[in-house]
């Protein structure tokens, strides 16, 4: 939670100088998101956010995100838009980075989602994935199985320092997700970091979806295991079944599961749960202590994986 | 630049239940002030900002800082005002931490303040030492000159390795200013801090000043000396004698100098950028690299406090 790139009002001015947006009247960096810088702004003609995008998010994937959001919201999904600069584009340079303006949504996310937010989080990623059925652009998800191994290796030496006996788990885990991995479930664009994070609530009803930047052409179904893992635990490492019940006949309302989605929801649950058990450990093992971000303690998800490996059937999810 | 505490938003809505300010819409930590978590709030009735006062605003405090921000409200300064809970009080316990709920003032803070900006800057101080004149409540400068010596002490051993020289500079300097710092100027409450950071425009008009948790009883002209170190320096270190004509002639617009201040201008500007450089320095050697914030550099004001030492009387400021 920082922000990485320092802007000021005048080099802010001179942005905006592309934009039909007016006035800024208030402009602040906000402790939100991990890989970006964010700023707040605020114009006569409304509220924004400023993103400039840092390393992790490839400036080549950037029209995929934005005309993704674009896309969504032009079918009725709450998510932010990209603003279009004088002449169309929708991305410009700040300060050395690739930024964009996109319109900010109101909203709160909760940290302790009751089970009736994980219905609505459920029934809005069917939506979502109904809505992105006919955009054109292709990402392929490049967190996704073909990404795993990568990560595990770079991981490999420091993994035993964070948990006994966390490498050999991780290798036991590729093994079995690579031999047993669904390669033909239905797909489409998925938002692939559901997380409660990125849904906005005002009084309880769903305000926004934001943070589409791990969004790429996946299993629908694997969004879902995404979901299961990230709104559905107890900070002791418990599964909520309540909230997993909720969270699943809240997608079904909309979009109900095939056969072998939900076949396959154990093994989807438990790729979910080491990509970012992979990813948080990354981040902890390679963590600068003179950045301006505390890791996430990679851990969670293996209590969330170990879980998984124990589940029989989706019946254990409350499907 | 950093948010300390984490506070969710059912521990949010815990905390507003003390007060009539509705269903909060949006809740965003913001990557500002160094000693303080800070987040932006919105709710039906407005836009806030709730502060959780860390270690450096002693919570002692905390009644003179907030009843001053009303107090100068009251009497026509635009500055943020503390919203009273249910029963009165400003504060409250949020997480272990005191914490109150301000106004939300629009308006952004120039990185390179012009001519007119210091004008107004000027002319806005000696309002706020108007509209301070009858605040009863009272707060010694605890960086003042009495404050100086035992930061020198703290930072004495690594202030070489930042400059060479610097131990015996700040020494001199010390032994210079308790001599001949002078004790009967016309005083009243300062706002000890107001950097460009800390006054906020919008569309070339001051619409607020912001952080008083510096504000004290003080000489009046050393709150000048303070803005005229904030104001009118260039990056490379000259003094800008526009931007300190323009700060001073806004000043005294409102209220002229004093003979015995216009005389005293010059060391109440080497204490003020001893002041800075001595925190800065102390921020400097005892940072610790896992901390969220990255500390300024105290060199800046080692290059000022050059400037103020060759000073032979307050024209050199533009006075």
């Amino acid at each position: 939670m920082a922000v990485y790139t320092d802007v000021s009002f005048e080099e802010l001015k001179l942005f905006l100088a592309a934009y039909d947006l007016g006035e800024p009247h208030v402009f602040k960096g906000i402790a939100e998101g991990v890989s970006n810088s964010n700023y707040f702004l605020q114009t006569a003609r409304g509220s924004f956010i400023l993103t400039l995008y840092e390393m992790r998010v490839e400036a080549e994937h950037l029209p995929f995100y934005l005309g993704l959001m674009e896309h969504l919201s032009q079918r009725g999904v709450c998510c932010p838009v990209p603003v279009h600069a004088q002449g169309g584009r929708m991305t410009g340079d700040l300060n050395g980075r690739p930024a964009a303006i996109l319109t900010f949504l109101d909203g709160v996310s909760l940290r302790r989602p009751q089970p009736e937010h994980c219905q609505l989080a459920g029934r809005t990623m069917a939506e979502l994935h109904a809505a992105g059925a006919d955009f054109q652009q292709k990402r392929a998800n490049t967190l996704g199985p073909s990404g795993w191994r990568k990560l595990a290796q770079d991981c490999a030496a420091s993994a035993d320092t964070v948990a006994p006996g966390l490498r050999e788990l991780i290798e036991d885990e590729l093994a079995v997700l690579e031999a047993g991995w669904p390669s033909h479930l239905p797909a489409g664009v998925i938002h692939a970091d559901l997380f409660p994070d990125n849904v906005l609530f005002v009084a309880d009803r769903i305000s926004g979806i934001i943070d589409f930047y791990f969004a790429c052409n996946d299993a629908l179904a694997y969004d879902l295991a995404v979901a299961l893992n990230a709104w559905c635990f107890e900070n002791d490492g418990a599964f909520n079944i309540t909230n997993g019940r909720a969270l699943i006949a809240g997608y079904q309302a909309k979009r109900p599961l095939k056969r072998e989605e939900r076949d396959a929801l154990p093994i989807l649950c438990r790729g979910a749960a080491l990509r970012f058990l992979l990813t948080r450990l990354y981040d902890w093992v390679n963590h600068n202590p003179a950045a301006l971000v505390r890791p996430k303690d990679p851990r969670e998800f293996l209590r969330r994986l170990r879980f998984h490996r124990a589940v029989k059937d989706a019946g254990a999810y409350g499907l």
